[in-house]
């Protein structure tokens, strides 16, 4: 375990953020972007990729034209003198949410058959709707100096086998990333080459350039404040803090202490994300932990998401940090 | 010659298409897009890509929720009965016209320099505006009915060398065309491995297509009937219907006969696009017609461009059409 922390340390990409697509979007209200947590978000990234440099002036860096305005008004006049600001490496992947959602779902382009015409029609729809949502993630993160790139996994080249990756091409990322930007990728829908076509997740993207781009950590912005051992709405929810999981990718609950060992965490009904709920999230955090590499599970816009965006919780993890953590333990 | 027709009669893709920036957007307000032109475009892409088959019901593919409304309409009920509609291959390219101008001639992104601040902060800026367009294009074909997926150069992995294409992944855009979509590519910002970053026009990225794709034909849309003997502001004006294109490059008016055959054709100073005039436009269109491919350039949302869409210019042209076009010749 020592040694696996030390090797991360000299990787190049220090984190792999997800946006989730509940944090960042409005649940009730279809394509609606939660502007509030967007703009906490998108200047608590900025925090942490300074990794606690001076702050310097921010260089917005999405010089659209504003609505109602016929000009494109930016400051760049002091521009040239200003010194380029050093970020450390981060990917930022976000979910759908309310966006693609309903032309996924309407359509069934998840259980592919792009011969018919209404699976095709909501291919070209879902994709319209999640780049949609991508292009504004990048715009506010811009206007916060975090020099994004939007990249869609369809673009990128991401298809899928029966859902899981079976192709997809990291040198374009690795490339964006090692000229100093950071790629914004997104649960998008692919090609599958043997269904045809269906959605791949956020979470599966995650994993994927988790395992290849081997961060050394990994951090998931949600709703809640973390994993439950049941419904985080139900008045005995209990919070779990740390998550060990071994080598065979099995997981336990080390923190809290639970007191009957034997009992098992009801996560299954706490789905309280748009796509694939709790399990999935579960089952792919202890995935990405099996690698060696810290997974954190906390509320988006809030002290503790940006205490597990800065990294402060690899040596240890404060007792008022509320949040979950997954570890590799052997 | 002959057999150089009835060769690209056998090739799978039909015809790429060039939607010039300032056929789309309007030249004189900052990131606005021509509506009224775009959605005759659309409405003739369709037209051209159905070849003549019965109009079937029209499936638009924007299920966006429209600005001020909290559902998204679509009928969408009669869908399941719909037969596919078969389309031919075609694949849609668009300059930026006012759309990533600014934000790329402020910083300067062209000439490279990614370590600038102003760069960095001008190649995110550009990047963004251009995918905005995209986006647009991508959703007004769309509600015409038309299967299309947006497609950044930058994403797909397309990077430079001196501002030649010197690497182009064209198996995901491949891919996309044989699953049934059209790809809609578009002038980007790009990494240069020489320059650091430069921007990749549109009409570079028509050449490099069409050497790789073969399609039958090639179409430029723009806001002028076609190439002139000097500026078409000029009263005296000439349409020059055909260019002769030798195995060389070099090109030749054949329509009309130009009285004096030694007559240069002051081109250089008929520059009315954004990106690089059409000094640039000739070239490019020189260099696909110089592989055996027909190139029409031709004044967007007329019965001149429906014609040159469709493909009616392929065997003879009328006598009443106006356009450039250019042809290979032995």
């Amino acid at each position: 375990m020592e040694l696996n922390i030390s090797e991360s340390r000299s990787r190049s990409i220090r984190c792999i953020v997800k946006l989730g697509g509940a944090a960042i979007t409005c649940k009730n209200e279809l394509e609606k972007i939660h502007d509030e947590n967007l703009e906490v978000v998108s200047c608590q990234l900025r925090q942490a990729m300074m990794e606690g440099s001076a702050p310097s002036k921010v260089i917005g860096m999405d010089w659209s034209k504003r609505p109602g305005s016929s000009e494109i008004s930016c400051d760049l006049d002091d521009l040239g003198d200003q010194e380029s600001s050093e970020f450390s490496k981060f990917v930022v992947v976000h979910g759908a949410g309310s966006f693609g959602h309903f032309q996924a779902s309407r359509s069934g382009v998840h259980k592919g058959g792009l011969e018919k015409p209404i699976v095709k029609a909501g291919f070209v729809a879902t994709r319209i709707s999640v780049t949609n949502l991508n292009l504004e993630i990048v715009r506010a993160l811009a206007r916060e100096g975090i020099p994004t790139i939007g990249m869609s996994p369809f673009s990128c080249g991401w298809s899928t086998s029966k859902r899981d990756v079976a192709f997809a091409d990291l040198s374009t990322v690795a490339k964006t990333i090692d000229s100093g930007f950071v790629p914004v990728l997104h649960g998008d829908a692919v090609l599958d080459n043997i269904l045809g076509c269906t959605i791949l997740s956020g979470d599966v993207i995650i994993r994927h350039l988790a395992d290849h781009l081997k961060p050394e950590y990994v951090v998931f912005l949600t709703d809640v404040l973390g994993v439950y051992d049941r419904p985080p709405s139900e008045p005995d929810a209990v919070l779990l803090k740390e998550i060990a999981v071994g080598e065979d990718g099995s997981w336990k609950v080390v923190n809290p202490v639970l007191e009957h060992t034997d009992k098992k965490v009801d996560y299954s009904v706490a789905a309280h994300d748009t796509t694939g709920g709790m399990e999935t999230k579960i089952s792919e955090a202890a995935m990405i932990a099996k690698l060696g590499i810290d997974v954190y599970i906390v509320k988006a816009a809030t002290t503790h998401s940006q205490r597990a965006l800065n990294g402060d919780l690899r040596d240890s993890v404060p007792e008022d940090w509320l949040g979950t953590i997954f570890r590799f333990s052997k």
